[in-house]
């Protein structure tokens, strides 16, 4: 009994994890070897390389942290920040709210930019606030997957620069399905997780660091608080003199060098676009039964469809449908979008027609059987597929 | 050429990780599911429950961090510490020296105890430097997994509780290869990783704490410095709330719970008594030539034999021909032993009659093709296994 419960075949397609490529649960399972091996060594490396073109980067400082992509923002937030220095969060949803807690935490002279939920931050908002008051650090979200809001970098990067900050961004949702570039936007700091649309099981946290943000961490006056997060002793161990720090999740590294193959494979433009073109597919379904996105016309996530539950319907029994008759995972609203969205992950190997189909089709059933009235005659998953003709 | 770099089989006689059963990668390789998933859910149950078990505690608070072992220590001290509480950490390797170092950036006002590596505590001398100054939590390392010391904790867990403070024990080497009692012997908060007895690959940090351990974390007047391992926050999720804190490494999870079943199929008694038996075989083995353990007489651990470098004999060129001849990886001394200490590990699924005789017998060639001269007329071997007749 207990046996059956970890041979469940769910189709993941909420805030993540994500489905995983049968060849990355391959690599999962081959055989452990040590943290110092030669050949394991040399896993890393491959990494390094993989995750360098996945982020589109040359910083030498490209590593997977071993934790989750909330580790992966700790290790970038008490890295660059020591006690007093002044850091600049923006807030629109869940992850950045949980950036300022882990700033606090950090000792940071923590300020914060908050816009409504769903929306987006102008570069002319961030610089008059750093002009009021400057900062070391400026952190912000690529892809809130709290909301499904897509926010644009390149112009506040550069108005991060202009006031001597640096740039702190999460692509924790974002890495592997849409354009991240960490060079050609000059992000100082970036860090993600491998169970979005990079399709790795979670416990991993991909982080690169840009010379500049190598410099701050070498001008530290103080111990990084976290031991175990401490880039100064981890680059020794991913560095050329191979120190021992702590024992690397061996099998993850496997699987994440393996689903990082497939990126490479595939492509980052093509994989981009098949997240566009999934996403596309989708929105058409869900705009012929009426469901709107809550994020802000234009900056919406292709791989993570915010969108409001329809009035009268069942939030939690939606849910609990689709997963247990059709094995489909959906994510609830979090925080104030409690009980009022769902979000609908297209992510990596997730992101494909057969899941829309699916998904727009099961929808169409779980809503009926709550007596729904759709606005107008056509089945949505018709809809769906009439406009991609 | 990079694949066969994921394929290889090692036989893992390090100080871990250890080798893997095949029933664990196969778990390891199952669907992901998502970590809100009610079945997910089910299998954390299971989790805590075979811990407890393992453990040897009813604590409620038993889990499994997302990190590895040393994740697994910081969980421990930021949450028990708050900036200027007084820590007592007892030095007798590199694991009591990093608990310190990890005490010192969580605001701890640290002092140490310190004895010769190999040595272990008297709890005696633990008392006196209690009454001189008071500590609110006491770190020691059940197994120094540098120095191969097995330090009793029964009695000085009664010094520590009769002057007031709470007993922190690092159990990561020794937890599933001898007898560990959280409860009998009142320890408040003990900490371990999966990749060593446990025989499951590393990633995860098995975690218990006690009611007092409980009250203390309850009484705080600050927040934990780390977010990501904030107990106050973690134990929603691993609680009945089941709150979404951060997404857990599945995959993990699913390996953890299949080698803590196989640890319960064996039974602790019968897992301690082999892992006994099989240290003995090999200690016999490493007499008949004179190699000598460095751990205090009487204190040495059975699943992490840390020995004399014969004199003469090239350390490294040693363990190289043992990798690359026999894929056998042992340990080479840090810190001080290095050069100058082996760690041949027996731990888990690694601890097997067949794995002493061919490390002996490999041992035996690796040093004969450095002409180093036996002591006596004898193969190692052939002593191993005439003493166990």
């Amino acid at each position: 009994m207990q046996m059956d419960r970890q041979s469940y075949k769910r189709v993941l397609m909420g805030p993540g994890p994500s489905d995983v490529d049968p060849r990355v649960l391959e690599a999962l399972a081959r055989p452990t070897m040590g943290h110092l091996d030669p050949a394991f060594l040399g896993i890393l490396n491959d990494i390094r390389s993989l995750l360098q073109y996945t982020f589109k980067t040359q910083n030498q400082m490209t590593l997977a942290m071993s934790g989750t992509g909330s580790a992966g923002m700790e290790t970038c937030v008490v890295n660059l920040i020591e006690p007093g220095d002044p850091m600049l969060v923006c807030i629109n949803g869940v992850f950045g709210k949980r950036m300022a807690d882990v700033a606090g935490r950090a000792g940071a002279d923590v300020s914060t930019l908050e816009v409504a939920w769903g929306s987006v931050f102008e570069a002319e908002a961030i610089d008059l606030v750093l002009k009021r008051k400057p900062a070391k650090v400026v952190g912000i979200v690529h892809a809130e997957t709290s909301t499904g809001a897509r926010q644009p970098i390149e112009e506040i990067s550069r108005v991060v620069h202009d006031n001597g900050a640096l740039l702190l961004v999460d692509t924790v949702t974002s890495l592997g399905g849409i354009q991240v570039e960490v060079d050609g936007w000059k992000i100082d700091a970036c860090y993600s997780g491998t169970q979005k649309c990079l399709s790795c099981p979670p416990g991993l946290a991909p982080v690169t660091f840009s010379e500049a943000a190598l410099q701050a961490l070498e001008k530290r006056k103080t111990k990084v608080q976290s031991w175990y997060l401490d880039l100064t002793m981890i680059r020794q161990y991913w560095g050329s003199e191979r120190l021992y720090h702590h024992t690397a999740p061996i099998n993850m590294n496997y699987a994440l060098l393996e689903a990082l193959r497939i990126v490479k494979e595939e492509g980052l433009e093509k994989r981009w676009a098949r997240h566009w073109a999934n996403h596309r597919m989708l929105r058409r379904g869900l705009a012929a039964i009426g469901i709107e996105y809550v994020a802000q016309a234009g900056y919406e996530l292709p791989m993570l469809n915010a969108v409001s539950v329809p009035e009268g319907v069942d939030d939690a029994k939606v849910r609990k449908q689709l997963l247990e008759e059709f094995g489909i995972e959906i994510g609830a609203g979090l925080g104030s979008f409690k009980g009022r969205v769902w979000r609908i992950g297209l992510m990596g190997a997730a992101s494909t027609e057969s899941n829309v189909m699916l998904f727009l089709a099961a929808l169409e059933k779980c809503l009926s059987d709550q007596g729904h009235k759709f606005p107008r005659g056509a089945s949505i998953a018709a809809a769906a597929e009439a406009d991609t003709q």
